[in-house]
């Protein structure tokens, strides 16, 4: 594997540009050294300009000047944009919003997932075109549609989705009886006594039921798999030795990705530091921090989704780049080059933050950075978005940038991870549904550890909550509130195999029914955690809570939580208020529990486990990180000032290789 | 009376827990001193598993079991959450919101109350009940319903009550033409020509005519009162000598509690101090005030709706306690006892704050509290609301402080307010409909006049605003903005009768029909109060208005009105801006007028008239209240420190007896 | 036209009031020095109480009692307001919202203007007002509907303008082919084969094509203009030599003004001062310059409007007052004299702000001034707007300061500008739909100019962007992104003919179709700017760009471009950031780009633009504002506080006229 690199591509849209510029595009391309066009995620309407009608002489040209170049086309099956004569013949394929609208043809992903009829019109579109294309030379692999979940639409909350989810919930279930008492719904005679009773989650008087919600989601998350299993069927028939993957969301909540992921070759994701740095910014540093990384994104929201989604897989063996061996391989499909066009305010990217990326893709496992796009759109919604070309064809500033980056010095290889976090969408879903200190988000509190992590000069796994852990040093659970008695023995067989194990607030609280343990938090967890749930404490903006021990103090802030021991020993105990004298971090052998809110806190306790468990330390200044990858150790600035490092000037957005350490 | 003083009790949820618990629960709620149990206000799903087929069994049991250790029974009807078979197959029943949309079944309060087909299965299941459980010797009384109005559900915005609306207004105008004339159609050309033509007042292009929405609100009220009427006649029919009460909320503006109340022998209120905090902080302290009493509540806040309450029947004799005669009682049906699940953030109550709630209840009248809930949920929408119990059972903190808690040191009683409050649900309406300075609302105009006067160490009775005066020394109107000739003359009476009056501004601004006066604001109380508005100004934050007299200065912020004397002197004056030299609080003999907003202001003005009424003021620090009921003075301190008064050291969070004072 | 000076009105309502106090008004009208009455836009259902029964004896009356007096009527048609019988029975005129709901009878403005069953019937309430009123002597003009487009009502989203919406574009496209690819609807397969297909731009999934909205807004825009158009026919039939006008509104943007008011003799608008300071302040300044400004509102703001609406007749000679020849004549139909009852807060105007708006009005062009209303409203929607009467008819603040205005120092005349700032509703729509820096839109930018030129004592018209420009020393085109090839033609010839021309950041940046120059920013008027656009840079609060230049600095905030020069020179340059170096500021002749948003900087390159065009520029301190007209030069202090200015004393909220300067 260390003769292969990381290698460079980006998404084209032939359909977009006058017939005469493609084999020019696709000289300038090769010439950039460039390997990788992903095309056609959008151009059904072009491919099939009425039912039955297809159309392929234009992309059969497209194709054809990529592979003039000796370029290597990933092709993508064109369903996120059902056209208008099927949308109009059939209405029926539109997804209702949670405010019980139909979502209109008119821009993107108009379709429910669920829907039989354009399933069907999906097997037939990517038939036909793994039929044309399926062994074409040129064609290395192929993309299922585009951006599962984006704008929302991982659910529909009505039409076929409706349909449906009483027709899933039977096949799980079986019997009302067991569906009610899974779901509490005597709570407020919410009980069904017919199947066709039940609707999706949305429009009730107030909150709906947890469990209900639950349920819709993992049924929606299924709906969305099993529309893509169809197409990967259809794929895997016509276009052998071809990989087949996804371009995945930055924190996109709308489905199980893990499900979603599966019968794929390999994942891969889409990049856009800037634009998600206004979403998604670490809460409780707001506007200062925003802007402070305004120009180069927040190092550890954009590599977060690089450790995770390079573990989406999980020990499965990824088919890889061009369908060759690459083990811990993903891509990023789409990575912004430029300004995007769609956060509240959109910002050039500093000089020289374009390789920083790339750099920063390679050390955290990806072997494919792919740009999004080859010229600005000038037509249409995006006309805001850069590409590598202006408007005007001139190269752009992020073209140059990619230019001058030196692709051989990024070896494939694997990244030495010896901390996994552990990370679940069901929990995600439970928690953020009932958040009870509005301003803490599973997310929120998950990135709390991970950037403590990072922070530290540690390199992490994101894994699921029930993968296999042997082999890690350390273990951390952020925000694991969902713990069924299978996920807890688990982990009581890691722990036992030596792994050590640091847990965040509220872990084992729900039951996989989406209720709360009888037995209270940790329900089967407790054992192995030598304690039980006293107290938990949301404090609003203003208030919060002392934290003491080991000669120091820390403040918790949002949320706090204290134990009854039973059979751990209190690291941390709060001071004053109503938890006064309470543990406020706990361990019980290998088992730590990190109740209270509080990064210091959390920085300090993660520390003291990775250093006992022999993983190295170092801890780093405001946006300086460090990331491993092949032997090769990445230094990175993301400060647009020179930080003092080591005895070492690191320039304002910059990497460099440190391969001593 | 003397000798009875002050129980306690809990709402309990057999049917959410396993039956092998009931009989430990009654067991321990009876050692830990409580006399009432409320139940089954969520169980029509249980009762009746399916149309017609009733299933009494476990009610039954339960009842028993609470029976066997001698606890008192407050049984509910069941209306709040028709089950799934009864909407399902009746969906005419649901209610729509302002945006016009269905508010479907999976929560609770999913029923119109001019739906006549629900209207008939509520009185089916109310008389099913009553019949089977109406004479139990455990059952003491009946709740109608829960919390009528919760979620906004006062008003249904469609469906039945969109064809309930003309019946009624033709029953009230007899013509369109008093209609169209009542409602100043002609303003824009909105008069009707038929009675099918009105429809509720929402979904319009701009704002509807308030004339149109102080009807729609009338007209529901009469809804929920018809809808509860009903039960209650069944109820005295099936179960004589049981007690009627219904659960009335915090500051909910959705009904006429007054119109609803009667027919009831008594009321109950729900009282969440740490959630209402959150939602009803007094304006213009902001998020400091709401940080500073995060842990305990603001004491007005509570006991406004305290006083509330117990003046809610008025004069009428209550029938009170288990049918026997308490003058003045009402409980609190649900007193929160550690924190709650629905704020944006839901701090633990501070150590001491349940026993302190518990006091105050007492001090402002309360004859039982009861706790919501006995055990925490486990399942459903409220698995983060505390209970007495945790979810594993184990006793919560509130437990231990109720467990605590001398009760026999809270004597029922008189409450000797000298000072009536008035208070007028269609003023609040027409007031919240045009605020003209947004941040002041009818409630927060309300509020800073009762601060003023427990800050002031007075005892108040909250009246309607036509309630009868006599005994009382002084009447305070805040923002009684409809004046009719009959609420007019009534004051003047009262006034006559020696009871000195104080108003706020917009008082009588407004007609009954929701107009303004022809002749201005006073209208009918004109001469009474001796001067007409002159100017009213609305005051964006940062723009205030200076005001003067008696050789002290005050800033007037968000609205400062006044007046044209013609008999009534100036008390203070404006000074500066547009209204420099007006009159600010003016006094026309026994009736004293403030037009200004300051909080000091009020204060100054309120104070020298009931000295010279001859009530007793006591200036107290922030946070300090004193409250007296039978013959006993209630000191609570509500700041987490100690707080030097009187020479004496008020613990935090405390409260004690000073019945020398 | 000397001898002509500004007249006075007030828009009245006899229908609101009862019958004997007609004749009493009309006297007091007179009184007070007011020449015309304006009447009767909501007052259909008195006209018409039901279909075809026609009452015309109230309004009758109601001309004859202002006839009495010698007073001059507008009347308007009254279909901002359909009756309830016409709705009722027609309930496919209701027009939708963008959330897909019909918006219903209740207030006003409840049609949508392609419906043909309303735009007979507004032809028939036309025609019989015409055939009773149009030649009657005290009827000098008409006022069609009353402010279209008011509560966003100028497009509606379903109904029968979605059914004439594919008609409209058929029309104007001829072939699907060329609609999609004048949309570019290949972006996201979005491509119609139907006309059928193709609906308003609402309840997409996610952004709409901006193309689409761009069409769909011209289509509504047209819709208007024919609505009106079809009364004005009637009008000019039935009522000769009366004037037709229409009253527009402040910084309205739901149809193109200067499309509607084509075929009007001249146009008026309706100036809140007060309450448009609340929604339209120049952001930046946020909540202290609202609160420095809130009790006279801001003389931009409002001086905007007037000039614009000056100017939206462009060349065409305009009718005027009473049908007599007044050049540049338009009317302020209503202004506010008192407090409005629409903003978050409706505060008292400071004493003198009644004069000081009037003097403003006729500096800016205003021949007539009109206020609203004349008496306070006692029912419905209005009650707390004030008028010039209290509700109790006693004469309110607005009153006297009308009465002791001296109208002959107002002389009718022109106003002299020799800056013309070009404006285009089409370049509004396209900016504001992706605004890219979210706190920046079309008219921000556009009054940053605006005010600059105002700062500089500069007067200004503001004209259409392809509005004759000769005359002109200096054109300025501040938002300017939609520039076709005529457009840049006109604009080339402009300056060859020695306008000197300003443009913002932005300009040129679009095509017709609301796509992007292929060629990139400035496309056709690439030669003209003698440069290209480099990059554009969208800054979040707190992130700034460096520009510097003639030994000064300046600090671009929200919006910076760079240029690569083709001609052109640098003025200014960026330094430090991804623009290090680059031009922020250019001149190619007489043509100078400014792509930083900075005031200061902007008002420097203004300044020296200006001196080098020969007009003279005379900076003016915060709040004060000098104004021309017939010769005489108004100098305004908008401040509360006296300023001392040019050895002068000029006191708070004052005018002066300084004819020296």
């Amino acid at each position: 594997m260390t003769d292969q690199h990381l290698l460079l591509g980006t998404c084209d849209y032939p359909e977009h540009v006058p017939r005469d510029r493609w084999e020019t595009y696709a000289k300038q391309q090769k010439e950039l050294g460039l390997t990788f066009i992903r095309i056609a995620e959008f151009a059904w309407s072009r491919m099939e300009p009425r039912q039955g009608e297809y159309n392929w002489k234009w992309l059969d040209d497209a194709v054809e000047a990529y592979h003039a170049e000796g370029l290597k086309v990933v092709l993508c099956t064109p369903t996120p944009t059902p056209p208008a004569w099927l949308v109009r013949q059939h209405p029926e394929i539109l997804p209702y919003d949670r405010e019980g609208r139909v979502r209109d043809f008119g821009s993107r992903r108009h379709y429910d997932f669920a829907s039989p009829v354009y399933r069907e019109h999906s097997r037939r579109i990517t038939r036909a075109m793994a039929e044309r294309y399926g062994q074409h030379p040129a064609v290395v692999g192929w993309q299922t549609d585009n951006e599962f979940g984006c704008h929302d639409t991982g659910r529909s909350f009505g039409g076929a989705s409706a349909e449906a989810f009483p027709v899933w919930l039977k096949q799980k279930y079986g019997t009302l009886d067991a569906l009610n008492t899974a779901w509490g719904n005597v709570f407020w005679s919410m009980e069904y006594t017919d199947w066709g009773q039940i609707k999706p989650p949305n429009l009730t008087v107030t909150e709906t039921n947890p469990s209900h919600v639950l349920d819709f989601y993992r049924f929606a998350s299924t709906m969305i798999a099993r529309f893509q299993e169809e197409q990967i069927v259809i794929l895997r028939e016509l276009s052998p030795g071809r990989f087949i993957t996804h371009n995945f969301m930055i924190f996109e909540t709308g489905f199980d990705h893990y499900q979603v992921a599966r019968g794929l070759d390999f994942v891969t994701w889409d990049n856009y530091p800037l634009g998600m740095l206004e979403f998604f910014a670490p809460p409780g540093h707001g506007e200062a921090l925003k802007t402070h990384f305004a120009r180069t994104g927040h190092p550890d929201l954009i590599s977060f989704n690089h450790d995770l989604y390079r573990g989406l897989l999980g020990g499965q063996e990824a088919l890889g780049r061009e369908g060759k061996d690459t083990p811990s391989g993903f891509w990023v499909m789409e990575q912004q080059c430029g300004q995007v066009n769609w956060a509240p305010f959109n910002p050039l990217p500093a000089d020289g933050t374009v390789q920083l990326w790339t750099a920063q893709a390679w050390a955290h496992g990806a072997d494919v950075v792919s740009y999004f796009r080859w010229r600005a759109a000038t037509m249409a919604q995006e006309v805001m978005h850069s590409g590598l070309l202006r408007h005007d064809e001139t190269p752009d500033r992020g073209f140059h940038e990619v230019k001058e980056l030196e692709q051989a010095q990024f070896p494939v290889g694997t990244v030495p991870a010896r901390v996994a976090l552990l990370h679940d969408y069901e929990s995600l879903w439970l928690y953020d549904q009932q958040k009870h200190a509005q301003s803490l988000s599973y997310w929120a509190q998950t990135l709390a550890y991970y950037s403590a992590l990072r922070a530290l000069g540690v390199d992490v796994d994101v894994v699921h909550a029930d993968a296999d852990l042997s082999g890690y040093a350390v273990a951390v659970a952020p925000a694991i509130t969902l713990v069924s008695a299978e996920r807890a023995a688990h982990w009581e067989r890691a722990v036992q195999g030596g792994v050590k194990l640091v847990c965040g607030p509220r872990t084992a609280f729900r039951t996989p029914g989406g209720e709360t343990w009888a037995e209270g938090q940790f329900g089967p967890l407790s054992a192995l955690v030598g304690a039980k749930l006293l107290q938990y404490d949301s404090l609003r903006p203003g208030l919060s809570q002392k934290v003491s021990g080991n000669g120091k103090e820390f403040e918790a802030v949002t949320w706090a939580e204290s134990y009854r021991l039973n059979g751990a020993e209190a690291l941390y105990k709060y001071v004053g208020g109503p938890l006064d004298g309470q543990s406020a971090a706990i361990r019980n052998g290998n088992v730590t529990v990190i109740g209270a809110h509080s990064p210091e806190l959390i920085s300090a306790v993660l520390d003291k486990v990775l250093t006992g468990a022999g993983v190295d330390t170092t801890p780093l200044p405001e946006g300086v990180r460090i990331s491993r990858r092949s032997g090769r150790t990445l230094v990175q600035n993301w400060n647009l000032e020179a930080v003092e490092w080591q005895e070492q000037q690191l320039p304002g957005v910059s990497f460099q290789f440190l391969d001593g350490i």
